[in-house]
């Protein structure tokens, strides 16, 4: 890649427009794991959350401030970034809201505060109940107030797509005279064709006073399949930010997928007038990561990150890419992460060479802590004896998996939370009991300590169950049958023994590699039954309570 | 939409490309229910297989050209196409294909034989051994061969996106002279640009002799995320044809997907210069229909199809969407046949009720036969007996996805196949045993009768099976132990009933709905141990048994 190219700058909201996916929610753990993944993988503007939506969200965003925003590993050298990640957190236009973000970010070397406020008539007249006028005088103040607290200031125009063209020009004018340096227009509702969008950001960045001095950023949803081909068409017309997801999570069908738009950018290097400084190598792991601890699942046919992405049949594909390189650099599976290799390990093989391993599959550095390793290890031993067939690459990732969620239970107690006054409209307050099932915040109070499950075809199935409660200081059993299976069984003994009501959100079991002793990955979300969803579509949803693990088959 | 535009023909590849995505094997009974289901949906032209691939694959085709070929349902009446599906076949550029090709698809009402040969230098020099002018001249005999036979023919210069531009047009001459009456251009490793792609489409139309007189088609694959996209330019550059499968499977990341291309010409009919004639509202049901034959899960985020494709936060943005109609046509949940009210059907709901709704859902007409439909009433009934929350639609698709696989594994013995003489090179021959473990072809050998299983935490889990053997007229019971779970020990047990040894490919178990009594959705793929995969990226893979069903969770 030329160095006169400008960089492209990656702005991954997977921790705030990714967390939105209906059913996903992590936890302040998860977050800082993925953040430190994101960190090393180069990212360069990481939005860790709307700080103001909950204590919980700001506790989140100010650990990862604090924590992943120093952090260089995986960023310096040619290619890469040399520069910290800017941790940014999202804000509607009010101060309390704006001042909430920036104290939540303040600590991190780079920061940023991302303003928004809608400037489509049917959101200034219904929602905010306000003029035109008030809009701009709006913008001008709270841009300029986060502007008092903070040098780097995103701003987008909410509902663009649907704003009368020439009020978002002076929208936008009034932004970047208000001291915002980067101007995001979302394409809210996904509908745009990359034709409309592209002209859109072209339109802007041409009619807009003092365009010049600022960045563009594309942010578009992917409702009709399109939101990499209209990203791609906002680069070409002069977006220098994208806003991005791993693996496309997002509202509705999705936000644009990072991995998508870079290896678009990575293959055709001729094609678009902009480089990135991403560490495409980490995709596969870092995918992985986030569809462990999202539980939201990638296709086989996924593009870039699906399991069949680079099945090749036949080897004349890729001969012939290869014969075409000066048009296109192909994508080995290697260069994202996918190692081609299957059989990773056996049973005689050492911590080193599980380290090696680990490192290959993306694991390196920071994805996991010493207690993580030492504990997939014992784990790699156990499974190494257990298993014929020798350890494979999908055990390696559930490994992994189940090491992060395991240690994650066993909770290091997070730091106390700073006070925070709450945010008014938007603020998805837990309910008052949701902490009463945890020992003290961090600390689990029920643990496992014995299951014995009978069933079969015509059987009614029956567990028994054994839970330790720390609070009590004591094991408790009891048993439960049921109608439709040893799962629901299983529900209703943990039921009877916490005196508890849950409702099953979702269950799946997958086997992580072929082979009838392969491990399967299990994920089961439940939800106490008398808890709403949460109805503001800004504000991440309340506290689901998640576990993921590994379990024999 | 106006008559004045041109009808974008819907070229669908799902039973035919989409069966090439590792994994897939879809047997003959599945692939009639898929390919009534997209006549159902208003598909144009179906490629149905390869005939010459292998006996299996032209007994498929050629009950599909008799049974599915002169179906009308659902196809009149205003906007719809009111033809008979047009039923295509594949063939390699030798007449033993091209003969049974057209064997296969010559008893539907339309029908067409599909002939390729690839046309860059790469190929011909490495892979057929031939010159310009000899890959000419076979291009000019073996279309004319086909045209010999039928009206309808259609013809793809392989690798087209590596050929030399000049001579394409040559090549594409030459096959419009002797006969084809449509041209595809295959983007065969997905990795053009929409500009690019949209170009060489422009660029072939006119630049090719006779170009006027043919229509020309997209080929799209998904490797960059762009195959929707490309499929587009290619429609705003002159396309008039697009190759489509159901969900985008297919090889590697997968084909273009048949419902984000239709969506985006039904959202947008002011932005691209064709119409369409399929019904939408199938889509949802169709989609789950492959999902579940193929095994291809479809992630929530897929869009149009995926399960969190529709899931709206806030009404807002619809109400914006509505303000705008005169730009976009809105997609609402119905409009793909999503239903948004969850809870289906309680116990007291009688067979009326039951098949409304079914029709609802999409499985209304030949979605299912009398005896599925009157299995799946009966199923219906015992689970509202058994399930107090009531029956959601997640659980009405279960049971559609349940009858059909079950009516099907009980085997209406299929007809005998017609004697065809194998294909030499791609032809995947089933190895020798395959049907071993059948009575006869279409018949089960062995049954469930019984199953226990017992297993837990820190207990060696145990699997006792009984098995009714068809062939020795009895029951066979054995039991088995395994380190990593109740489904090893089951598999174990299994294998020692039937002496055979089986690997086990893929497992999942997934909740169809909400609750701990949801139904569980079951997939086991499994494949003989011995069995390779096999080698040649045009013929589907061999024999792999595969059971799905419901479970209870």
């Amino acid at each position: 890649m030329s160095d006169q190219k400008d960089n492209l700058i990656i702005f991954d909201t997977t921790l705030r427009d990714g967390e939105q996916s209906p059913g996903v929610t992590l936890n302040t753990e998860e977050k800082i794991q993925i953040a430190r993944q994101l960190s090393r993988l180069g990212v360069n503007v990481l939005e860790a959350g709307f700080p103001v939506a909950s204590p919980g969200d700001f506790n989140a965003v100010q650990r990862i401030a604090r924590e992943v925003g120093p952090l260089m590993e995986g960023r310096t050298g040619d290619g890469r970034v040399n520069q910290e990640m800017v941790i940014c957190g999202l804000a509607r236009s009010v101060p309390h809201d704006i001042q909430t973000a920036y104290d939540a970010v303040k600590d991190a070397p780079r920061h940023r505060i991302h303003v928004f406020l809608a400037t489509s008539d049917i959101h200034l007249e219904f929602k905010l109940k306000i003029s035109r006028e008030q809009c701009l005088q709006r913008i001008s103040e709270m841009v300029g107030f986060a502007k008092s607290l903070c040098a780097d200031i995103e701003f987008s125009p909410e509902d663009a797509g649907r704003s009368d063209p020439s009020f978002l020009c002076e929208a936008l004018a009034v932004a970047i005279k208000a001291g915002a340096t980067t101007l995001n227009i979302p394409d809210t509702v996904g509908y745009n064709t990359p034709q409309e969008y592209g002209a859109l950001i072209k339109h802007l960045r041409e009619n807009t006073e003092g365009a010049d001095s600022v960045v563009f950023s594309t942010h578009c949803h992917n409702d009709l399949g399109l939101a990499t081909a209209n990203t791609l068409a906002g680069i070409s017309n002069g977006a220098r930010q994208v806003e991005v997801t791993i693996n496309g999570i997002g509202e509705r069908a999705g936000n644009t997928s990072l991995e998508e738009v870079v290896m678009n950018i990575h293959t055709h290097p001729h094609s678009y007038p902009v480089q990135h400084t991403i560490n495409t190598r980490l995709f596969f792991s870092t995918s992985r990561m986030v569809e462990d601890l999202s539980g939201m699942a990638v296709q086989a046919n996924k593009a870039i990150v699906g399991r069949n992405a680079f099945l090749h049949e036949s080897g004349i594909h890729q001969d012939g890419v290869l014969k075409n390189k000066q048009t296109y650099e192909i994508i080995r599976p290697e260069d994202v992460g996918v190692t081609t290799g299957n059989l990773a390990l056996g049973k005689h093989s050492g911590r080193h060479a599980f380290k090696t391993k680990l490192e290959d599959l993306g694991y390196g550095g920071p994805a996991l802590t010493d207690v993580q390793f030492q504990a997939a290890f014992v784990k790699f031993k156990d499974l190494a004896d257990s298993k014929k067939s020798g350890v494979t690459d999908g055990d390696m990732h559930a490994l992994v998996a189940d090491v992060r969620s395991s240690t994650m239970a066993a909770g290091s107690s997070a730091p106390p939370m700073e006070d925070v006054e709450r945010g008014s409209a938007t603020s998805t307050d837990l309910p008052e009991d949701a902490h009463e099932l945890q020992a003290e915040p961090g600390v689990v109070r029920f643990t496992l300590k014995h299951l014995q499950v009978f069933t079969g075809l015509g059987i009614t199935p029956t567990a028994t169950v054994t839970l330790h409660d720390a609070v009590k200081g004591k094991d408790i059993t009891d048993v439960a049958l049921a109608n439709n299976g040893p799962i629901e069984a299983t529900f209703s003994a943990i039921q009877r023994i916490i005196g508890a009501d849950i409702q099953l959100l979702n269950f799946n079991v997958a086997a992580t590699s072929e082979g009838q002793d392969t491990l399967g990955k299990v994920a089961v979300r439940i939800a106490r039954s008398a808890q709403e969803p949460t109805e503001n579509s800004l504000a991440p949803s309340g506290s689901v309570p998640k576990f993921t693990g590994l379990a024999t088959n």
